[in-house]
């Protein structure tokens, strides 16, 4: 190992359990001791035995596909047995880098399974609190003005074995999957609601999906008027089926929920509809006995996806500690990473862009000694929300409150390098 | 038409041919006739017979695919007949919205077909004028510190029907397709560099992929360690097959034929290799008989993509201009659009973020009188470069350049409201 660059084992600590200065990766190489061991046992050459170096490849594709190898990157399901539509799939988090989702793996959540639009016959009504009801197909909202924005979406649930006694055993995405992050372009709802034309005394909007269950919950007026969409685009193509196409409401940093699928319906009121998911779903009891509604944005939240459960180190090393932060108030400001279970804490990389109500990837090397250590992350917004150490969420919330969990999530590495769950 | 709404029919142009303000539509609503004529034949009760009101939809998928109902929306394969793994397939911009490609739409170019790779059989190698040459296995570089970056990809060859003596008649994308957005994560080349140890001598890295056509180019060492990545995510999951699965070497803004897939070696040298694809092709003959080579940068570069060609607009109206622009020489600053032919111009509204060597879409509502229009968009980047006219590159590069053409796109809408393309 030649003298002039730095030894990892000779790196000053930033924090506890050998957290490393979160620029050192993109300065100046690190001798990873893998690397250089397969740089001795491997020949310069390729082998020639590959075949792919001898025949022609495969032909164009007018739609492309996954590498065959890849097909273990699958979204999780976890569907109700006794009604199949009824459940959620998880974007498998653990597997994947950068913060967008790819169009196939996007987390799902459905009452009544996918409906299997026509666009050609679907149409959005606005009506209600409104000076003139209107019609759009979904030719003639393509014909509107559009914005384009990188958000996330969150269901309310997500996390949710968060509250439960003993710390789940499952991957990351398994758990905390219920959030993808696309880029979403569609018509803002200010530019409808004006077109239309609002009643003094409207306050909600109640909007209704066009599956078997007919989805229904109630935005506030305000909300829709500052920076909701009628999503059209995913990524740049249109919809998935299992987003919403022809159309979905994109309400940007709020509940999942609320971005309501195949859309067909908005509806203006003075007073909320009080439908079966904003009253006996989506609220949450309090020790107090009382219980939130309308618990709309999405909390301050990050996740380290690598290491994570089910993960192996394989000796110690030099590692990349890699996750993603969020918030439904703002930007991420700063995520902070600990090796010794929360003694201590360095602040991360954060990969830029770091736009609002988006993902962030956060970085920062660590050098593992091959002992027993606990990671750690937490998340501060730009209005200075904190993601809570669990014990407090809990000691606020209770242990019955399902949604809305955010609590600093922990990963044990044990002596043989093995990452599970803990609290 | 409630009076306190502005009419189409009054508000102020910003240039000649009806080009409005960026900023109106998302300021306040401007009254589309199609919307408000629907809104007076359409009920506002959903059509009861629609059978996904009525049936529970379909179930979950591990991994999602596009609406049947948008299977139009695909790459136009443009391959040599005689050799069908030699070609290119051209993502449809003028389906598209936002900045990101979904991964299936990512155009591709390929000299001897899609390798179908083993990535436990598949290696980089990094040798040549280093201290210490190194082998990398996809499970090691996985380890590495990675950056997650949005950029695109352009093909050298990019709207090279732009030399055609008469404007090509076919779709937006099936012209300049030849460019794709995606966010790209991968290894920093400069960390790799770094850990094998460069001699002093080394000035070129020559990168060779592992299709049976061994596609190699040289690529300046001082690029390489200024921003170029090892990719191995292309929006959030592993490389498509198509584009290089398990790793491609990303050059930020530079020529598409340097990012080479399957990348399989990386070799140091004092001099470029000088193959085929950096000699007889990628070289532009000038009208002085000498010929370019080595022009890596993709120029400043804009696109109307709605209307474009083929498209058709139904009656007099205020439509949506929409576009996408880009520089391989770092972020727009402006986008400018006409709509009479290029005689006065207005500034386009930029979707944010706009982020270097990365697409950015552009937007300004256009009130069509009906009569004959031409619509044109102009980019400029940070650096000052600016798009030229079509005439313009022509009496520079003369009409034997075939790479790199990056004149202005002009669309005739005639009194029909066809559009077709027009110098």
């Amino acid at each position: 190992m030649p003298a002039r660059r730095p030894s990892p084992h000779t790196l000053p600590e930033v924090a506890g359990g050998g957290l490393l200065d979160r620029r050192l990766f993109l300065r100046r190489g690190l001798v990873l001791a893998t690397a250089t061991a397969a740089a001795h046992t491997a020949s310069a050459t390729p082998d020639d035995d590959l075949p792919w170096l001898h025949e022609p490849g495969a032909p164009f594709t007018p739609y492309g596909q996954p590498s065959p190898h890849e097909r273990l990157t699958a979204r999780r399901i976890g569907a109700n047995r006794a009604v199949p539509g009824n459940g959620v799939s998880f974007t498998p988090l653990e597997e994947l880098e950068g913060i967008i989702t790819p169009n196939g793996l996007h987390f799902e959540r459905h009452h009544n399974g996918v409906p299997q639009i026509d666009p050609a016959r679907h149409t959005l009504t606005l009506h209600g609190r409104v000076k003139q009801p209107l019609v759009f197909d979904v030719k003639s909202l393509l014909r509107y003005p559009m914005r384009s924005q990188l958000l996330f979406i969150e269901c309310g649930g997500n996390s949710n074995a968060g509250w439960h006694q003993s710390p789940i055993q499952r991957p990351a995405g398994s758990v905390h999957g219920l959030i993808s992050c696309a880029e979403w372009t569609g018509v803002p709802l200010s530019v409808l609601l004006d077109e239309a034309g609002v009643e003094p005394d409207a306050r909600w909007v109640i909007a209704e999906g066009a599956d078997a269950g007919a989805m229904n919950m109630s935005i506030p007026l305000a909300k829709m008027r500052e920076d909701c969409l009628i999503g059209l685009y995913q990524n740049g193509e249109r919809l998935r089926p299992e987003q919403g196409y022809p159309m979905r409401l994109i309400v940007p940093g709020w509940e999942g929920v609320l971005h309501v699928k195949w859309l067909q319906r908005l509806e203006l009121s003075a007073q909320p509809v009080m439908s079966r998911n904003e009253t006996a779903k989506y609220t949450e009891l309090l020790p107090s006995g009382k219980a939130r509604q309308f618990t709309f944005t999405m909390d301050c939240k990050s996740l380290i996806t690598s290491p994570s459960h089910g993960q192996s180190l394989k000796q110690p090393d030099i590692y990349q500690v890699s996750g993603l932060a969020w918030s439904g108030h703002g930007r991420i400001r700063r995520v902070e990473v600990s090796a010794d279970g929360g003694r201590s804490w360095a602040d991360a990389a954060l990969d830029g862009p770091v736009l609002p109500r988006c993902l962030t990837r956060f970085r920062i090397p660590w050098r593992w000694n091959g002992q027993p250590a606990v990671l750690k992350s937490r998340a501060i917004d730009e209005r200075g929300n904190r993601q809570p150490e669990r014990a407090a969420l809990v000691a606020e919330r209770g242990r019955a409150g399902y949604f809305h969990y955010n609590g600093i999530v922990a990963w044990a590495i044990d002596d043989d390098g093995r990452v599970s769950h803990t609290y």
